[in-house]
């Protein structure tokens, strides 16, 4: 479509500007941008463009000078003193066309906002974000550290009616009632597990939910003060986090604050306290904490999603507020002062959090615990979950990077696996595949790309390895999606060595510490990707470029002046053989080395040759 | 890129829902919506999308029965009794794909927020503004209909230096100093216009600013209580909202809340008053209503693109909001009410509004203006001037609708005068123009897009005739567009006799009362037009569907259940015969008949020819 609105030679057909410093730096409060485009070309007129005040304002641009390839061209522009994000795009006049560049890339016309590029102004995401490597462990299940901590059967009840029930580790999960059965795992077994998971190549650890509750999985808070006692108590959080920091690891928690359990004695749904809470008391001091749709019937609470167990806390009510976000007594705070200084939260179902049903002032509620979170710690990070869109939440006033189930999860469940974010049946191909990536990355800044957080799966969708069937060319290549795609990857515990299992509560099996038992080559992969990702910064740092997207077939860049890597997919069994635009790297390509797979660059026709189930990458230098 | 995606009979190829009552209500507190496909096609499963607390939510639709040559399907949902807005969409599985519908059309995957359809749930924009035409007086040009109110020379001067000039009515306008040059025009020589306004069509008139200022344009007001006397004073406006409310007709005015003139009281710039202003004294009680970038140089205030006459209100200063905004004494209401009973503001340069430079805070004093005026008159339209992507302040908390270049009149601009909003060269195709207006509908709800300020020009912008080098065909084709399009037409005085005349100040000519002077084809096709858009209320409220967008012809369709328009436009010299696919409709077409130009539709082969230059309206029923 914008081909055809392209002007013809002498003028440039392509015009380059990406979110690196050899393209745009701030200085003096300025906003100084470049942009590149073929040597023998020319523009009648170049502008920035810019709305400073809500209002177009173009500025000249002048040549800076040309390289054996490019001519650059170059404008500044004051930063605004109070927005978050700066926005601008570029204007060509080309004979009787006109030629815009936005982050959406080149256009006929101006682009709407939403597609402009993105300058950050304030509140950027922890620096630190980008270089990690996440495994996120789901703590009953990870490791057994102390059997003199396990849960006994029908120690208590759960919901009032199951039992708990103690299971040997590796047992088969129950059908029904896993949220009552125990197996062992604790805190201590992280402890015991760190030097499994650092040798992986992993730089952080995000925890599920740590604090008392009645079930395995920890969703229903019973205490936010104290770590529960058979995961060790506040006493095994505090090691953790000391042998975590120790060796310049991460570590992130579980934060649910948009319910909590139906016993934490504010509600105290079995009246097991001595003075009634808010199921049993209209008078509690704590009833206005939670929402009745009915004051007169007590069982007319609004909980998640309907679940009983979990009544939704109301955050219209300012003592709610406070209880997590006061800045000297607040939950929030609490965990980022010694001696766990945690390095960030990760928000449960954030997005319904609000005043009343109906995620109410969501927006307001948010930034109330940015501001707790970042008060205490600038550099903590606040991660959000969302299992659909969420640039809402990427604008700069509330959440660092999300769970990005939308931008990367789903869309390559889709893509490799062929199901939706709710299994359902879905076949698309890598144009759309490369569509739906792209329209998550423009509503956020590029800042913010980096900092989202990539996972295949969680505690909440089943394992990868399961939805594809456990093919394994299929599993590398996702594998090598989620360590080579913008954004920081997080490793769901037992995907490297091949554990599977169907959607929650059948993803949630025990690790298998039994080395015979494991996937040596899958978990080989995982340990070279790492290290691939590791060791080159444009994976941590560049940014990104679609080279080829089409059937079967994607290949993108991650780039930096002086390094580019290049990523090939190839999910059918036909072997390909196609021609690359690289024009996307400034810097002329004197080497080509196939550092994973097969995948052959030949520079001098640019052809790439891609095997059939290939995953491949390759170093441009 | 969605075709491929699509599955393959006797899967539905196309799905149909639109903004209309046949396939949507509301019915206690429930959105009851309706879904449409060919009725030999199958569906696997299907379900309408919502995200009621923001986490998504898929109810099952069930079968409704079936015509002739449809199946219809429906669900309901409960509206959020929160929100302002409640977006939906559609997801069906075929086979092993998945097709979506969305605000956009079918799409291999779920839409993002903003490609959702949209239901508003409260806010909703003035019924009666949907079934306007508006014409818009810049009143010192209009008509001269009392001499003796007319500005002498060097009655006063202008910043101080500009002495006022009286010029004879239809004298060229000045290359420099129109701002001081008066022809005498008023609001007593509105009033004489009224019948000739009427007797077009025209149902409601927009004036350009009308208060005491010293200027021709008046948009540096210097008293907000008081109509200026060359104008005929406050009585003179009381008079013309009279005669215009006993035609039932509708007057707006035009709201300068950004800046002052210089020489308001508040500023005084030259001292021409007693008690020194912000100007000259730092201690003035008014000193705060504006910014000094420096406090130490009084000619450091900040002011509208740097235009001295101008300084910007800073609206952070609760005396400047209360000034416009208070219920009982604000300006906003004053003129709401008797005797005057204005039916709305259109607010000038609205987005550059706030807080100091820079329009900090614009929305939030958005939402204060909104409510002065909607707390008066509910039924008051808010309508703002945008010249560019304006979908921020039209989400229901701020405007009713919006001055439309962007949606509109620029994309129109492009596409039949080949230059942009800033008088650059720039050529789209048929496609592009397709995909802007997509682009700008599809961030508003359809209740909003019907209350858009559709123009052609403006007293800032060339006149459309002369953008178009008086070509009588090309001019017809923008006005027929002007009156079917979806939203409110405007005509900007003199349009219509053809008046001519580059940007601003030479738009601002004289209105030709002579009517031998008068292009009577062009007055005729807009008088034809206008009737058309009367007649038929798929104009006033039908949705919208392009038919055929491809290099030089563009084909749509407005309609409601049992009326459709289909407008063609080929701005080609050649004749163009081309197939439509008129599914959009749900109602068989038992009768095809060209109301308005050349154009066929023969109903059997379902074929349109259209002939070079072409602007054509055809009626289905």
């Amino acid at each position: 479509m914008v081909a055809a609105a392209y002007p013809t030679p002498p003028y440039p057909h392509n015009m380059h500007h990406y979110p690196l410093p050899e393209y745009r730096h701030s200085t003096d409060g300025q906003l100084v941008v470049r942009l590149r485009f073929a040597k023998d070309a020319v523009v009648d007129q170049l502008w920035l463009r810019t709305e400073p005040d809500n209002e177009e304002q173009l500025t000249a641009m002048r040549q800076e000078g040309a390289d054996e390839h490019w001519q650059w061209w170059t404008a500044q522009m004051p930063l605004s003193d109070h927005e978050l994000t700066f926005f601008y795009c570029f204007k060509a006049i080309c004979g009787d066309r006109q030629l815009w560049l936005d982050a959406t890339g080149m256009n006929p016309r101006a682009p709407k906002r939403e597609h402009q590029f993105r300058w950050l102004i304030a509140n950027h995401p922890p620096q630190w974000l980008r270089h990690q490597v996440f495994y996120q462990v789901f703590p009953e299940r990870f490791r057994n550290g102390d059997p003199q901590l396990n849960v006994q059967s029908n120690a208590y009840l759960y919901h009032g009616e199951v039992a708990s029930r103690a299971m040997s580790w590796g047992e088969a999960i129950l059908a029904e009632g896993d949220q009552a059965a125990f197996y062992g795992g604790d805190l201590i077994g992280v402890q015991q597990g760190i030097d499994y998971i650092q040798q992986l190549g992993v730089t952080a650890i995000y925890l599920n939910p740590v604090f008392s509750s009645p079930s395995s999985h920890k969703y229903d808070t019973e205490d936010y003060f104290n770590v529960d006692r058979h995961f060790g108590g506040n006493a095994a959080l505090a090691d953790l986090c000391q042998q975590i920091h120790q060796r310049q690891m991460k570590i992130v928690l579980d934060a649910v604050f948009n319910h909590t359990s139906e016993s934490h004695p504010w509600f105290d749904r079995w009246q097991q306290h001595d003075s009634a809470g808010a199921y049993a008391s209209p008078n509690a001091a704590t009833r206005d904490y939670y929402y009745f749709y009915d004051p007169a019937n007590a069982d007319s609470y609004h909980c998640w999603k309907g679940a009983k167990t979990l009544p939704t806390l109301d955050w219209s009510n300012p003592q709610v507020q406070d209880y997590f976000c006061n800045p000297q007594s607040g939950v929030i705070q609490h965990w980022l002062q010694p001696p766990y200084c945690i390095d960030g939260w990760r928000l449960d179902v954030i997005h319904m959090l609000g005043d009343g049903p109906g995620a109410k002032n969501n927006a307001a509620r948010m930034r109330q615990i940015r501001q707790a979170v970042k008060q205490t710690n600038s550099e903590a990070m606040v991660l959000g979950e969302h299992f659909f869109e969420a640039s809402r939440w990427l604008q700069g006033d509330q959440e660092d990077g999300a769970m990005n189930y939308f931008g990367f999860a789903t869309p390559v469940r889709a893509f490799l696996a062929h199901q939706d974010v709710a299994y359902q049946p879905c076949r698309i191909r890598a144009e759309d595949f490369d569509d739906w990536l792209a329209e998550a990355r423009h509503g956020i800044a590029f800042e913010h790309q980096l900092a989202q957080f990539n996972l295949l799966g969680s505690h909440d969708t089943a394992r990868f390895f399961t939805l594809v069937n456990e093919h394994l060319p299929t599993m590398k290549q996702a594998v090598l999606l989620l360590m080579s795609y913008i954004g920081v990857p997080s490793i769901y515990y037992g995907d490297e060595i091949g554990l599977t299992g169907h959607n929650d509560p059948y993803c949630r099996t025990c690790f298998n510490w039994d080395e015979t038992s494991w996937h040596q080559e899958l978990k080989h992969w995982y340990q070279q990707t790492i290290a691939l990702r590791q060791q080159y910064s444009a994976l941590q740092c560049g940014t990104y470029a679609t080279l080829y997207a089409k059937a079967d077939l994607f290949v993108f860049a991650r780039f930096i002046a002086k390094q580019m890597l290049i990523v090939a997919i190839n999910r059918s069994d036909e072997q390909q053989a196609i021609e690359l635009d690289l024009s996307c790297w400034s810097t002329p390509i004197s080497n080509a080395q196939t550092l994973l797979g097969q995948a052959q660059l030949t520079l001098s026709t640019q052809q790439l040759s891609v095997h059939g189930y290939e995953a491949s990458v390759i170093l441009c230098q």
